[in-house]
């Protein structure tokens, strides 16, 4: 098992990309092929007291680094030479089984279409980051990747989520749901009502597990195990939560700011609250995995330290076992609506 | 002043809506009609030792009652003598300034919209629940009225916004934002993009103050003073931090569940994330006022009590002598894309 690692990207590359791919592949006994300057990649592993290249490591060169504010095209066009594409064009010539970036999310989407490419006959790519809950938590598709959706994306959203929670999650018989206004069948937009109608023949043919709409206020405990919606719906869900996170967090600064009672209580109160606010960054759990792409890529937090890092390889590596891409293309006549009966 | 209420609508009807009724218009000196089974309403009055009717207080008979679950449809059609449909038509008919219900939204939404009607021009009523945030807060349009909407639409709710925030909230040059996946202009699906072109133009002619997109997770921090979305995206963002929130409540009753010390602090925060919480149901402030009708309509929430009825109340009484509707009247031809440049 080899995982090719973007060294560079990230808010805290190269440091905690090394020292967490150092970990990784002690702790998980990976290979792992390090993207990036050579030079500088090997002066971080004498910082971390590694005299050579540790045992399972390898360094691919790279001269260029894609930026945060980096057009995503960049990946294909400007910076073929970015610690980025070099890593992708690896994975797509086989000399690796999965990828993991820190980087630009929206440069790894297009830079993973274009050089991975897609499976056949998926129509697009999406995020589906894991969003925690009460209990179990769920898979978010998409999480961002398509603002602009039909029925066919999210219905193959659908079927990817549930593959994937199935083989990397370890869930059996996923329940999928559709994130809705209300739960009643009639709801929705023409585009969501539509979803619905293919989703409930997917499930009544037995291809999914298909538990109907869900709203947001009900996603946190434990209705479905994979929550599909657009990426423009996804992205308002998972920003509201996280500014609501956020704004609760300053709150209770303020409310704890007086008395030793209330400072205690408070720094009890507020380093849990800490906890559950990183439990709600979604890229905090691991990474955020690209469904759709005909190999695994995983997308890191782009502030990942070591650690956060070090699980999003552990993914990596679980997601490469799992072999999703594969499931996809082996099923990929029940994403037809109705086609599901016939299975 | 004359305050129309549905005396009938929502689950603590009708003693809670009698009892708050009968104290705004003793706190504000507003007449009150209440629309409902008069015996009923007298015998909830009796109770509340009042003899006869309170000062200022009428009863408009009504003898059925919308119910949670009935069509939308009903109040125009199968129910012509419920307390809604009253109501609607006394307002409709000049017999109030106001009218207000905790009945069911879509029922009131539809009813308003056939009975009241819109102001001439506008194409959608929406529904603009006020949403608290770090400070101040701000009012968002479309709360959920229209799932499916088009850009002029949205650039009309962004007036509607404005124009509230405005003459009732007594915000001048109230920030109009949009909600979007990104701040960037190029952001977010092609309608969004299409309303940033019309609204920029609007801001750009000093029509309104446009400050450009928003994300959910910057709201709750002061970035605006109105906030567009259409109808869908405003419900997967008012639900998610309304469940984000219940789930927030749930963890702290958990985490604080042991030790002397712990329940103590625990009893503290949990009182003060109740009162966030409270804060953060955008009905319990007042009402959600339905923007776009030619007369004043308030949503009380569906299980307002005594507290909240008499704040939709008030609330109704400000936004009569605000007069919305007119201000949206004479500045019809600003919402012409472009036209905003001419004032």
């Amino acid at each position: 098992m080899k995982i090719i690692v973007d060294a560079m990207g990230g808010d805290n590359a190269p440091e905690m990309i090394v020292k967490g791919a150092a970990d990784a592949a002690r702790e998980y006994g990976v290979d792992i092929v390090l993207t990036g300057g050579g030079e500088d990649i090997l002066r971080r592993l004498e910082k971390l007291g590694y005299s050579d290249l540790p045992k399972g490591i390898e360094i691919a060169g790279a001269t260029e680094v894609v930026r945060m504010d980096d057009d995503p095209s960049v990946v294909v066009r400007g910076k073929k030479d970015s610690s980025m594409s070099v890593g992708l064009r690896m994975l797509a010539d086989g000399h690796g089984d999965a990828f993991v970036s820190a980087g630009s999310t929206g440069a790894l989407l297009s830079g993973a279409t274009l050089i991975v490419k897609r499976v056949q006959g998926i129509r697009r790519a999406a995020l589906a980051p894991f969003v925690p809950g009460a209990t179990g938590g769920f898979v978010l598709i998409d999480g961002g990747a398509n603002v602009e959706c039909t029925r066919e994306y999210l219905v193959q959203f659908a079927f990817m989520g549930s593959y994937y929670a199935e083989s990397v999650r370890g869930i059996s018989n996923p329940r999928v749901a559709l994130l809705n206004n209300g739960s009643e069948e009639t709801k929705g937009t023409e585009l969501v009502k539509s979803a619905y109608e293919a989703l409930k023949a997917a499930g009544d043919g037995g291809a999914i597990t298909f538990v109907g709409n869900v709203e947001a206020k009900d996603v946190f405990f434990d209705v479905c195990d994979v929550l599909v919606c657009d990426g423009f719906s996804g992205n308002i869900f998972l920003k509201s939560i996280e500014g609501m996170a956020r704004f609760l967090m300053r709150e209770l600064k303020e409310m704890y700011s007086g008395g030793t009672m209330l400072k205690l209580s408070g720094q009890f109160a507020r380093k849990r609250l800490m906890e559950l606010k990183a439990r709600f960054d979604p890229d905090n759990v691991g990474g955020t995995a690209l469904l759709g792409i005909s190999k695994p890529v995983i997308k890191a937090h782009g502030s990942s330290n070591d650690v956060a890092l070090r699980n999003a390889i552990n993914q990596a590596r679980i997601a490469a076992e799992a072999n999703v891409a594969d499931k996809l293309r082996k099923n990929m006549r029940l994403m037809g609506i109705g086609e599901g009966r016939e299975s």
